[in-house]
């Protein structure tokens, strides 16, 4: 057997393994009964150990270096750029230091939870200390063995080839217009008159409605499946797709959404190519490009006139409700684009979010960089939050600093994949729409014509072009911010 | 590290994939969509690969040489002694034989599902040969490695200590008594008004009911779940016990004593020694045994007047049909014990039930034993049939000896399981009532005294005894059917 043969064979069975904890990890959320949690703990660790021996194994590095003797065919080279990719992020790191991150993050993150709530700050920087040190000594030795600067190098786990020279310009770019946009729409919402919709919208029929919303969407419910847990997430296979969301009974309107958004990631994963099934060139392409998909079918379609208009009409008929003026189209319209600033990234809508992505992602890069104390971090969040949306966090950290999960455990270089995300989406709807009659097709109620662009373009592709690649071929030109300033132009100022 | 003690950690580990296999053998009856079968089958079968190298790893032989010199304490003698037998188990046969049995069951298996339908006994015996030859193939190699009769060793599979010669009186003095009493039993019947309960029963409103009864029979829903298969099981892992049941809406009769009956072997798997989790010697003892709880919970307490009341008036309630006459408590306890003789053993009640098991069990006796041929199975079934309930299977395979799944697949020695469940069940009781008040204990709804009991002897004893101990520390005397005989006379003939 060839040893390109054998990496395929030996990433294949790890995929197996990965398979289980998809789901394992999928019934931790959705299904399990709290009393199973510890035992759970302890199958799931046992299978990271296992995966971690498999991705560690002695003979991959000889399998490399003979594999990358030979000429192989495109696709092939492309496959082993991703398996190499995988293995290197597995073996890279030290196992002390995986393990000590691991602990201080989990102790950080344990205490976050009272400590936020709390506003203790004091409490938190100690523990966090920790965790900005080990990602520090993490960044640095992923620069060396990269050749990227410590930042770029733990971006390149989330982003693959996105580097600080290529984001910065394009985040200072969208900080030239972004607040002054922002108080524009404000001021002009202000003249608008908004009806909630009023009523308990019981749990069983959002979530029949979410079912409907998925069958125009077009997802497979022959590969995947619908179910509620605290925190939605698309998790499972592409094979089996384990798509959750979460009900309020007294306010549906965020739950459709975030049905629709999961819905995105979802049928990326279904549409991956079959034919990689198992190896990390059959994977998604990064976190960015997933959530341009979910963006794509939250922003971009979800929130578009027509489709607005199917979903004001399908919940108005689930709910007994047609004619009831909060669920007419133009107020569903006026409530899905409605623009609040606030302290808080997860309640942020389209326009804001990017500035809290921003203020993150310059002090995440100053922080891995070293130009920064962890120390430093609560005045540059207020020196920034002022700046972009107005507000001072003075003293207000757990509206602050504090707000997110991700630092907690030392998850620096994930914030700029959310921007990322809506700035591809913007640019994918542009180019498609040069082919794509968009809005008949929404409005048809037969959206497919969008779903084989996607699948064409993005979906079917995997991970067999870089990112950049990817981008070009679909749209003829590199990541370019104008068309995301256009979509939040057109959609919040027309 | 002692050699006990590696060998305590080793079965620890393999217990944690065992997990994983159970929450995923779960997942795939009753959450997976079609589309997930061939990625989870690749899944779990790497995963089954994984687990029997560990199970086979050449360092355990060493350790069990050396720990079995150690003197141990009398709970790590058991663990010890019950660790030895399930790698005895696992290292027995050898793998081109495990993998042959398994390719020539799964084919049997699969073209019976269509030659079943047709009655197609010489197309199914073409497959039939094969399987049973591999499977007497397999019960010499264990005879050999046991010291037990090919069919013995088989039993000891699903029996560990159970054997022919105390099997067969058993079953023997059944067969004096049981065909006289069914027709006595029938003739009594015959007399008796009955009315089936009309009318659509909502699977929610099922579902709902059947939790409320497994709240009554203390079911703890912190470590485990209700849910609904094809197939209704219990698996899942004793932390995290996993339950389905299946609704039939126009009968919810066999569903909701169904439930009953799985409740018990989950009262089991939760009620397994905690300080033993993870370990053989603190599993179930034996299928028996295991359906032993289960009967206990649907044939000595879920059919009993006082549940039986229960019963009625929770189901009146459910459906709103308090005041029909079928839902009579009087009538419910003529529903769930009449007696009708046929020829399917799934369809049977407890009456005929046993007779089912015997005619099995004989043939399955003899074609291990080889003193049949597979070839001489239908005329031996025809034969037994009619001497036990009186039918004809005479040309009609598919009501006969192709009616059940477990030898297309080579199970044999499984099926005395059922009936030993049942006499041990029926010894339990009698036992019990010589110190608990059982009857008032369940027309209070309080039914702890009867779980403490079966907690007590049963369930926190894990596989610390051998069968027979844990029967004569409980009962104070080996299995006895008079307890099942006198059990059976005063349900039905009183
Ligand atoms: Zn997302
Ligand atoms: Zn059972």
């Amino acid at each position: 057997m060839t040893a390109y043969k054998k990496l395929t064979e030996h990433f294949k069975k790890i995929s197996h393994f990965n398979h289980l904890a998809a789901i394992c990890g999928w019934d931790q959320a959705a299904m399990m009964p709290a009393g199973g949690a510890s035992a759970r703990s302890a199958a799931m660790a046992e299978l990271s150990v296992h995966i971690h021996k498999l991705q560690t194994q002695d003979s991959l590095a000889d399998w490399f270096s003979e594999a990358e003797t030979k000429t192989l065919p495109p696709e092939d080279t492309a496959s082993l750029r991703e398996m190499k990719r995988q293995w290197v992020q597995a073996n890279v790191l030290p196992e002390d230091l995986v393990h000590a991150k691991s602990m201080a993050g989990s102790k950080c993150e344990h205490a976050w939870r009272t400590q936020r709530t709390n506003n203790d700050w004091k409490g938190f920087a100690e523990n966090w200390k920790e965790v900005v040190n080990l990602s520090q000594h993490e960044a640095q030795i992923r620069a060396e063995a990269t050749g990227l600067s410590p930042y770029d190098a733990m971006l390149d786990i989330y982003e693959p080839g996105t580097k600080t020279e290529f984001l910065t310009p394009l985040f200072d770019d969208i900080k030239r217009w972004l607040p002054e946009l922002i108080e524009q729409v404000i001021e002009k919402q202000s003249h608008e008159n908004l009806l909630m919709p009023q009523g308990i919208f019981p749990a069983t029929q959002q979530k029949a409605l979410g079912h409907k919303v998925m069958e125009l969407l077009q997802f497979d419910f022959n590969h995947g499946r619908l179910d509620e847990s605290v925190h939605p997430f698309c998790g499972g296979v592409p094979q089996d797709v384990r798509l959750t969301t979460r009900y309020d009974e007294t306010d549906f309107i965020q739950s459709l959404m975030g049905t629709v958004h999961e819905t995105g990631h979802a049928r990326y994963e279904q549409g991956l190519p079959e034919s990689y099934a198992g190896l990390p060139v059959g994977e998604a392409r990064s976190m960015g490009i997933h959530e341009s998909q979910s963006l794509f079918f939250e922003m971009q379609v979800g929130r578009s006139p027509s489709f607005i208009h199917h979903l004001a009409e399908m919940t108005g008929k689930q709910f007994g409700k047609e004619n009831e003026p909060a669920f007419a189209s133009d107020n569903f319209q006026k409530l899905y684009s409605r623009v609040n600033k606030g302290f808080i990234r997860v309640d942020a809508d389209e326009l804001t979010y990017p500035a809290h992505v921003i203020l993150r992602y310059e002090i995440e890069r100053d922080l891995m960089n070293g130009k920064i104390s962890y120390l430093d971090v609560p005045e540059l969040w207020n020196e920034k939050m002022q700046a972009y949306l107005g507000f001072s966090t003075k003293g207000n950290f757990k509206d602050g600093c504090m707000q997110d999960i991700h630092w907690t455990d030392g998850a620096f270089g994930y914030f700029p994949s959310y921007t990322l995300g809506a700035m591809y989406a913007a640019q994918f709807m542009a180019a498609m729409k040069k082919t794509v009659d968009v809005d008949a097709a929404i409005r048809s109620g037969n959206l497919s014509p969008i779903f084989n662009w996607l699948s064409d373009k993005i979906w079917s592709k995997g991970s067999l072009l870089t990112t950049d690649e990817l981008v070009k071929k679909a749209t003829d030109e590199a990541l370019n911010p104008t068309f995301f300033k256009a979509h939040l132009e057109s959609r919040y100022l027309k």
